[in-house]
């Protein structure tokens, strides 16, 4: 319920028209409907501006499709997260407007392509198999209305490659950045920009990476500044901060 | 870069052989001077347009106050972070110039006090024990030039005292919210703002907070997607962070 | 005390050699009888006046299924839990008067529909991916006698939704809640409530939840006193304790 | 702010005595005072129907002493937790009436001793050495209105020891059990006893108990269905939501 | 090679039967002799007076049955750990004087069934899903040369259950305790019986019980002083250590 | 059972109406008497035929005297660990009978030196740093009636100085091995003798021995099946079992 | 640097305007090329000195042949670790020239077999099960123009068979030892030999190893100071180490 | 006993000289010799040809200096480690030859300076907090005959400034890297040069860094593969390590 809302609700009461006791039980209850297993709040994209977006994970293939078609109804864009290839067909089948990435398993329905960010977003990541999560990044910050340069395969143990980027990272407004094993392409990163460098662990590696963990552990303990970190293949959280941040 | 080469880069900006575009470009490349236990690269705040940081702990209170001295020389901001009252008197005694903060340990050297970030930043805690890492994030941001509204005692067990502030926290540019124990604040937050929030997790709690560990997985596993995170009881990085997004 | 035993006590009691206070007190103490592979306590519902529980997990269809009739024989109500579909099938093909819950994997026999609970226990889940454990919490509370309120999908990061059912929380004797990701939940229905609230962490999450670590150690640092904690994905336990308070 | 206050300003509404500016901006702002340093929430205290408790770790004496008085002067009980000696001579130099336990660390004032819970609670400790954190809980259980019955040095290799005190058990109505090392007591109890048991892991034992993970984990492994667990040496939240069960 | 056969070795050396060269050559090498993969160390068998012992995990099905064969060329009793039931199929096909037993993946070929231990070896179990690795014990108990005495689902929190199987336990000469979930068992023998108590945590249990981390921390941190503890669901190790005390 | 029911046990034992069989049957249960603090079983030595032992740590100076004074007063040998200095001069002023080992913090009082042990307990240490366990170890070895060979500095590192001391250790009916670090001594004593081999891990090493627990998981995953295991720096607790066994 | 700027520097080698030392050290520096999804850096071989490797895991049977395909057009040496039979297939088809070994997963490509090191690798494992990542490091130091002594199945329980191999190991210019469960043998043979020893923990084990990580924390915490660890299963690593060491 | 010895001893045998028993015995001991409290073994200078270490850390300063004399009675380089000042207080009093580092704690006896590395060994340490690390290396390498280049503060957020130093790094012949925090900066040095980094992960850091963990992790999980790792601050066992790889 926004403050219009509630100026026009104090206003019936003024004017008599609501009760007292109508008033105080609609004021209890924030604008929202009822599917059964999930609610859904339309006003979330009001209150950010942004995208629609289901964590399919977990979830049924029909229940995404039926979150996803209500959500449709209402949002131009919306993004599934971590579909595996039952949810996408039974989505598509369905919704066939949508468009299917198996490698991050991401659903993206993009009815508007309004460019709302303000700059360009980096998108890099340290190795071959970081790239799911590094797309997960970029169709996030894409849908969210931004221009993303992605950067692929630029360890930390070949700087050279690296420094050959440098300028591309330096005209990015954002920096994005999946890496997994060690993690320490951040670092790197974060002390060739200026700008904020949002962290993204993988669960690339094996034995002692402990599944994502050392890398996590590594960002946090980035001797760069402007480094902030985000949950271990998070690519969507960190292409979303990064819109918000693009659009300031 | 020697000083000689630098020098020289001088000279041909000011007989017109090289224009102010390249010489900048060519500056951002290296230069720093020895000082024995530690270089210096008084360039880097020039790169980011940032004040220099000295993180005290590990460091003789002699070796603060050298490194302070000789950075006070070209930067008008220098900030020194995690100084006990040894360190601070020892640092105070030859530079007298600086304040000193015991709740965070900071020492600050505040020149130049132009204001550099667009908007606000909202700097919240949610408990009287939380307060020295949010003061940290204060006066880092400060000392970037951010104006920073500072919201204390604010948890998710009284969660109509943090909506009270919620006017507040929605005019904020960038939100940081530091938190011990559950580490369930920024969710929170986020949920309220559409703004980037940094999360920053705090050693308060006692047994299964583990120093920090319970606020930090809670903070990376937030369902606000609008988070991100840095180490634990590490304000200044959020400060720092902040500050950048500020200035977008 | 064997059959034998139990037999001569209850002569005795038609005898009027022993009243009935000092049967109960000594029927309290240690009767059961051998399956070979399960010895079964019939006396445990006549001690705690609860249903027989059957934990399905790492136990054959076969020897789940003997485990039940051997319990129906004596008992209205058995509730088996975290059964796969090979051991519902099994089950229902020699019982069928049992109903299956696919979500959870339970399975209830419900002979005995009194209501012994005073009050409504409340069960409420941050997410859908978490109605599997809350599903378990409601199912065993109504087995054992309770009226149970079920509010789904009320996350921390969108706190008006929560706040929109504070009517119904705060007429509930008891509430648990089931959370998976930072498991912040039960810290702000505590905040709400005056009564106990019994947190169940879930293994809803990924990458740094490690499987509901995360929700655990946050619901254990809660800022909310009113709040306890039962084992990752225990939607059986927290039921259970619910019930309990219920009673009293 | 309450039911009534609320209708109170609506009908001030519909008699227009507030305009309705002044009316949003007073709903926005829930009862509280400013401090400074920290928010007290007097309505908390109307909320629980419970005394104020004062978490001392972390904060400095006077400020502990601060904010004891500032709650004195309007709630007859209050309690404080983990304060060293300064803190307690600090308090009790200004406010005299109050009593400090050295063990556990509280400071009690106890000016309302009305009965508010309608059984016993027991509270058992498997060790001298557990007695500090089961000292907290029997504080804390008391100040709200219980009779505490305490049980001291019962572990789970005397079996028989606990058994002796099987009678007081079984008339409890709610048990709070702490233990350290291997956390085994709150199962063997949870066993012989029909209501709710609450699990206080203490950090008591060397090497391998991991500052009392072992215990912790233990009792989140409980066996017995009947048993809740609260963070490691958490007497007061076990003797709080003891409180909060025994007034049902 | 034992002292007689260097004793041997060295009179060659003083009749001139044996040169320095040879001697010295001799004297590096112990008696094993070559497989291509695993080389088998007959004196083993002399050396510990036990059966020889296959872990069949991580080795192919072939790989078990050709260590098997040669090992029953020399030695009466072997016993082979954890094998599935390609393995066991293989084994049996070549070897068919062995029994499979498919609860604990055990095939054991028991030629010498002559008694060795003094005493009985009490293995106890806490619960039906602990009965693999209490039969892994039993087994390897047996095999070694000793009566065992099962008892079965015996728990903490049914603690009459166990109380009357207590002359059992008093007369066993060791005994060794099977539990997952919280790991009170050993703690709880340990404090009824004199003799050295074998506590094996085993991996049962969910959630917080981390694979049997929790049991094993449990046991390790047992306020029984006679309790020493194997590694996680190692039922064959408590078995063969149980044997070598029960042979003093 | 109260002291009044054991002097009429006794009386009736005098008169022959119980004989010595039931006797000591009935008092295998339960006697113990207040002292306020701590419950004292005296029955505990009667029934492992063992000393009493006081675990210092975390128990006041006095509450160790206290406790100590009253166990001499019916047993003959008592043993104090963890006794820093200070508990040791408020020790040892009231009972100078006793001796003070300020490598352990042993406190041994050793009035019954019978030999109840039937062979030889070899102690191992590792290295130096291994020697406030060893000698925990020792001692409680000693006064439960057991002569033991302390073997010192023996490291897998140097294994031939291991090899030097195999006589000894083959000689040994148990042998009890302390090793911090990697704790890969045990293994390779194992591997050297046929009797039971009892391994302390010792919180001795920095930095990835995580305070003993790389020594204790070592252990833990012996490849040497004699092996069982104690808690970190549990010396007591292996000294205690080693003893049991020898009696055997 | 780009290609045009490559074939421009050969140019000027040709025609003499740049000498060979000056070619070769401007090509040190950043070319590669771009695949799409890979890029693959050529002069990594140039700058090592060492054949080409493709870790085949998290990468598809496709991508793994494409980048083989394109390495072996340039280089006569390719290892490919970590490949599954699908993966293995798919190469072997088009690449016909290779050799696949499916204990360890690699795929060899074996050209220029020319001998590079200057003296024997000893390439020991503890047991069986260890024999993957031991055969790794054998093809990996093999590849590298090394010359292997493997010795297998030797582990710290039984000493004399490791003593048995000495001479072998001392010879040996560097030492690889693989080993799980405990991980002791590093330790071990780091006592015997003086060169430097390359530890290799496996993931070989159950329960309390934690895949590894028992094995991981016991090398690391090695008292035999020539041992330095990779991480768990790193076969690779430790034969490419040894292959650098052995050049020297 | 080295292969002479043997053949004397042999020979005796053949002789006559030395009856059987005697041999037998003899061949049982190695040479050491006894100091009570640790025993020394000169013959482990002559097997690795380095000079004595001693671990003060753990040990009284007398027994450090008594171990110290007795060492320099015959090798002529001493280095002592983690000594405090007592300590090192203590050791020069008697043995005034010697240097005392407090930056590191190591204490060094430094007779024969003669080279034995047929390179340089480059030290590395990215931060002036890693320094005590870092000296330990060097003193390390140093007196075990080594010319060190110490490189310091060059991490990884500060790439150029590593790069300025590629020239000293690609000259030297083993690279040791001292690094803590995210601990990256060996995977940057390792993509740059061809030979052998050891990587040491320091304490250094705070939160997430876990003391050291996070660093440790990190290097584990290197993507250069030319690094192994040693324990988290050892420095020595890195310049013991990097001793002998520059003797080859």
């Amino acid at each position: 319920m926004g403050e219009d809302q509630l100026r026009q609700l104090l206003e019936q009461v003024r004017e008599g028209a609501v009760d007292i006791d109508a008033a105080v039980s609609r004021m209890r209850h924030l604008p929202y409907e009822d599917l059964g297993f999930a609610k859904i709040d339309h006003h979330r994209a009001l209150r950010h501006g942004m995208p629609e977006v289901i964590f399919a994970k977990g979830k049924t293939p029909d229940q995404v499709m039926q979150i996803a078609g209500r959500l449709l109804e209402r949002a131009p864009n919306v993004l599934i997260t971590r579909a595996d290839r039952d949810a996408a067909a039974c989505v598509l089948e369905k919704l066939p407007c949508g468009e299917y990435f198996p490698l991050s398993g991401a659903i993206r329905f993009w009815g508007d392509k309004t460019l709302r960010g303000k700059g360009t977003i980096a998108v890099v990541c340290a190795g071959t198999s970081d790239m799911p999560v590094a797309e997960e990044a970029q169709l996030t910050a894409e849908v969210m209305g931004n221009e993303v340069e992605a950067i692929c395969d630029v360890g930390v143990a070949g700087i050279h490659r690296l420094i050959a980027h440098s300028a591309q990272l330096m005209e990015a407004r954002v920096v994005v950045v999946c890496a997994g094993m060690e993690g320490a392409l951040p670092s790197a990163v974060g002390g060739m920009v200026s700008c904020p460098v949002i962290a993204v662990p993988t669960s690339v590696g094996y034995g002692a990476s402990f599944h994502g963990l050392a890398a996590l552990l590594g960002m946090l303990n980035s001797c760069a500044s402007n480094v902030t970190v985000v949950n271990i293949d998070n690519g969507f959280g960190a292409g979303y901060v990064a819109s918000l941040i693009n659009r300031l």
